[in-house]
């Protein structure tokens, strides 16, 4: 499952960890080679104390030692997206929206930049030269910071935008893959996905209905396996 | 001083607003020819109540009436600065480590990156143009994000990171003036730098020796003005 490099004798690699399950599976992705550095963003969103409990307890599994959770609830006062503005409702999943390639209301604008940029201050400070995302291209619902694009393009402004000497880059391992693959590579690297929390609308259990829980159900059922975490509609 | 379109009428920009003189100037311009949107991040600075103090007052002189304060003290737990880190002393201008072109310890890593995204972010939310920004390259201490190639990679970011019908650019008025032609735009536009705030050290009166009182004292001297806020050292 892992080189057979000390921890201590790494590398570090800072690790964006929702606590979903695409992060569940970067983060054992990046433990393969890596010493990781989690960290967990509270945006403001509607499920955040799910997340958090799933964060650590991830974390824990994966005995990483160092943490940062970081308040980004200004996010939600920025608004305009369902998952901060508690006055726009959560949809239920939208196959049809989803493939005519419309951006949805759960978009938050420009949401990753904050992440990363959080990502990027606390590796140069850390002195990590890897920053791991469990973005998604396929399957995202269509958000544009979910695209190659986008992480070439924040790959230049870290190369500008930090002192001469850091190296840091951004790797998304799983942008290219879809959510079926994600479930197979986590099994493979017994991630503990089972500890990880995916619904935009509830805290326990999963609401099942809503685009998160929609595609992951549907990613599992593709893959041919059962999904591990409690669903209001089982 | 202004165009003859009603302010109601004219197109949305967001600003960042510290509360420093470049800051002050930067919105006296956007002002010019738009709507202002005042954006304030409180990311753990040592003087921040001096700053929101600076920052409201230049917001009401230039009677904007949307503004946003966020919550970015994050960056203190992150540290690396002199800034957010009281565990780093400020000290005093050195100007031989300026012109080296050594990165000073005030440098927060990737600082603008956070205050950037929280303006794309609002700007997208609002329906904004522009994001007005007071960097400098000149007389900026070195800080590898005041320089243009860094908001030309920004503004990339942004493009490939919003809804494709989002056009958001930013716009760094001053990055190619010295501090002394920043001070004279400000006196023809009568942008009120006597409500501005520079220091890292103190909150009043500003300590006249850190490494932004310094550039300021110095950029007045050579302009020929006598700078309106009050020193310790007058």
């Amino acid at each position: 499952m892992s080189t057979s490099q000390p921890i201590a004798d790494r590398p570090l690699a800072v690790v964006l960890l929702s606590g979903g399950m695409d992060s569940c599976v970067t983060a054992a992705i990046a433990a393969q080679q890596y010493r990781v550095a989690a960290l967990h963003s509270d945006y403001g969103q509607r499920t955040e104390r799910r997340e958090r409990r799933a964060f650590e307890e991830i974390a824990d599994r994966l005995a990483v030692e160092i943490r940062l959770v970081v308040d980004q609830r200004y996010m939600a006062q920025i608004g305009g997206s369902a998952l901060t503005d508690r006055a726009i409702e959560v949809p239920d999943a939208d196959p049809a929206a989803a493939e005519s390639g419309e951006i949805p209301v759960t978009y938050v604008p420009f949401r990753n930049a904050h992440f990363l940029s959080a990502a990027a201050s606390w590796a140069e400070a850390l002195g990590a030269s890897k920053i791991f995302i469990g973005a998604v291209e396929q399957d995202s619902s269509g958000y544009p910071d979910c695209r190659p694009g986008y992480y070439r393009a924040f790959n230049e402004l870290i190369e500008v935008g930090t002192r001469p000497e850091t190296r840091i880059e951004i790797e998304a391992p799983l942008i290219g893959m879809s959510k079926a693959e994600i479930i197979e590579r986590g099994a493979e690297l017994q991630a503990p996905v089972e500890l990880s929390w995916s619904c935009y609308r509830d805290e326990d259990p999963a609401c099942g209905t809503c685009d998160s829980c929609a595609l992951r159900l549907a990613a599992f059922a593709k893959a041919g396996r059962r999904d591990p975490i409690r669903y209001k509609t089982d």
